[in-house]
């Protein structure tokens, strides 16, 4: 099954390489651009007998190794659901 | 307008990153993961007086700066679309 995991700096967390990226937006002249924020995108399959099963899975992955939950949040999206 | 944009590395480009994780999530006893892969999750306001205005600005920030588009895909989603 396919798992679509995105994992975000926390509110309130300073994210460097979003402010990076902001600042090259302004001076390549995207003056429309704000509040940039920088995150990983991982996609992965996941062998499971259901949507919720697969989703139990992918919760335990990102508690154990896929986010580092004190700085940073994150959020699933599971095929089939 | 909030605009999400994700970014992948192309179909069979090396992806070490993925692959790290692929083999951590093993070594940590989830056998049922495969296929990781690892790309960048951008978030970012884009001032535009429409949604479709919004994603062209998107767009041309994703093939200026936001992707590296010999080796990286990239996908939209842009609010209120």
């Amino acid at each position: 099954m396919l798992v679509e995991v995105f994992v975000t700096p926390k509110r309130g967390v300073l994210d460097p390489q979003g402010r990076a990226i902001e600042q090259s937006l302004k001076s390549l002249g995207f003056r429309q651009a704000r509040g940039v924020r920088v995150g990983k995108y991982i996609l992965l399959e996941i062998e499971a007998g259901s949507a919720a099963e697969a989703r139990r899975t992918a919760q335990a992955m990102c508690e154990r190794l896929l986010a580092n939950t004190v700085i940073e949040d994150y959020r699933l999206r599971v095929e089939g659901e």
